[in-house]
């Protein structure tokens, strides 16, 4: 189970097809096929956009979805095994806006403390010691953005610790370990909402399983808080509270 | 092999032996024997001194020793499973002075970065936690201290990472495991040196196997750097540099 694919609406399918292959973007589909409400769709080719499942689909009539607890889908985030490439394909190749890019990393100190009764107190750092990071590039499609993921540190082996909340470097190592599994493509759906700690605790109370109790730091001056797969059917999908540019 | 005893000079050994039975502290031997250069001792209960196998000892001449490189012993290692019973036997009942007390632990923590190239960098720190510590008192007996060792954190198990230099963890996980092994007694010694980093640099070239290759925080603000026992025919001994009070 998972995020299966994107669509990307296009006024003409045909059209919007000539200029993906034009732009070196491989249509897998060689007609187009049903897809929602009575619209066609054409599957770009997987490898061509690092293994993002995208059709491109003729308009259908969608309402937006109404909430008091979540105001729109965030980002979507991708697995990816490189961010370059990426880049390339949706930016350069296919034309959406790259809204920003950066690197989480997490590092691990130690502090000794010498506290006397008479020599006073010393204290004593040892160098961080980087423990794992993620390189994370934005492009924006439509009105949101898929995020690409990439694990920055490929020495480290891939470690999650169930049943403790989340942090940048189990993020890393779920990565890691997602595209050694199933390759890089669609990981997580990441949902905006107004207050995530408030969020969370309804969500808990209601009986759903989190990962994250509270929100914690993510991209973008974010708090982020995933939710188990297990509360929606095996999707991963985290909460986000940020405020927008 | 280790260090085997101290011996403490008193001006007559009959009179010292009373007083310290008259103070709680029984006395092993019942009639004295030879120690050093003719002179006669007697050795106190091992249990009343904290595993501190210690002599009474008669005067006996002694060259003090002369080194460029060594200035004196600047104190005795001692593993201890109680540093109030320790207290209580070499200050309250014994009468040397308690020289000083501290606490040396250490932490680790870990500390994320968000480094985006739109969204500025955030910084966030999760709390500290403890991996280890000691309770250190240090007893002046003649010239130099007794220093007593405690394991601070028991719930912590030993572990000792050979091939690496020494930290406070690594020296509670020497100690919690030296008591396992051997129970309570003397430790190591502490030989006062200039300049711990030419003197290790030194033993270094000459071939001696160092623990530590460079001087490192350790109690009364010294730096301290242990040498392998190898160096020293199974006899743990550290150098520590530090300004005299």
């Amino acid at each position: 189970p998972g995020i299966h694919h994107i669509a990307v609406e296009v006024p003409d399918l045909q059209a919007a097809a000539r200029a993906a292959t034009d732009a070196g973007i491989a249509v897998l589909d060689t007609e187009p096929r049903p897809g929602l409400a009575g619209s066609r769709r054409l599957l770009l080719a997987p490898r061509a956009t690092c293994g993002v499942r995208t059709y491109l689909s003729e308009p259908f009539p969608i309402e937006r979805s109404r909430s008091d607890c979540v105001e729109r889908i965030d980002h979507i985030g991708v697995a990816s095994a490189d961010n370059r490439a990426a880049v390339e394909a949706f930016v350069t190749r296919l034309g959406h806006p790259l809204e920003s890019s950066q690197t989480d990393m997490e590092a691990k100190m130690t502090i000794e403390s010498f506290t006397s009764d008479t020599y006073g107190v010393v204290y004593h750092a040892r160098p961080p010691e980087p423990v794992g990071g993620l390189r994370v590039t934005f492009v924006t499609v439509g009105d949101c953005e898929l995020e690409f993921l990439e694990d920055f540190d490929p020495r480290q082996g891939a470690q999650i610790l169930h049943g403790e909340a989340g942090t940048t470097k189990q993020d890393q190592s779920a990565i890691s370990k997602f595209i050694a599994a199933r390759g890089p493509g669609l990981h997580h759906i990441a949902l905006k909402v107004p207050d995530i700690n408030a969020m969370l605790t309804k969500l808990e109370r209601g009986g759903h399983l989190l990962i994250d109790r509270l929100g914690r730091p993510g991209s973008r001056r974010a708090q982020i808080g995933f939710l188990h797969p297990k509360t929606l059917n095996g999707v991963l999908a985290h909460l986000v509270e940020r405020e927008d540019r």
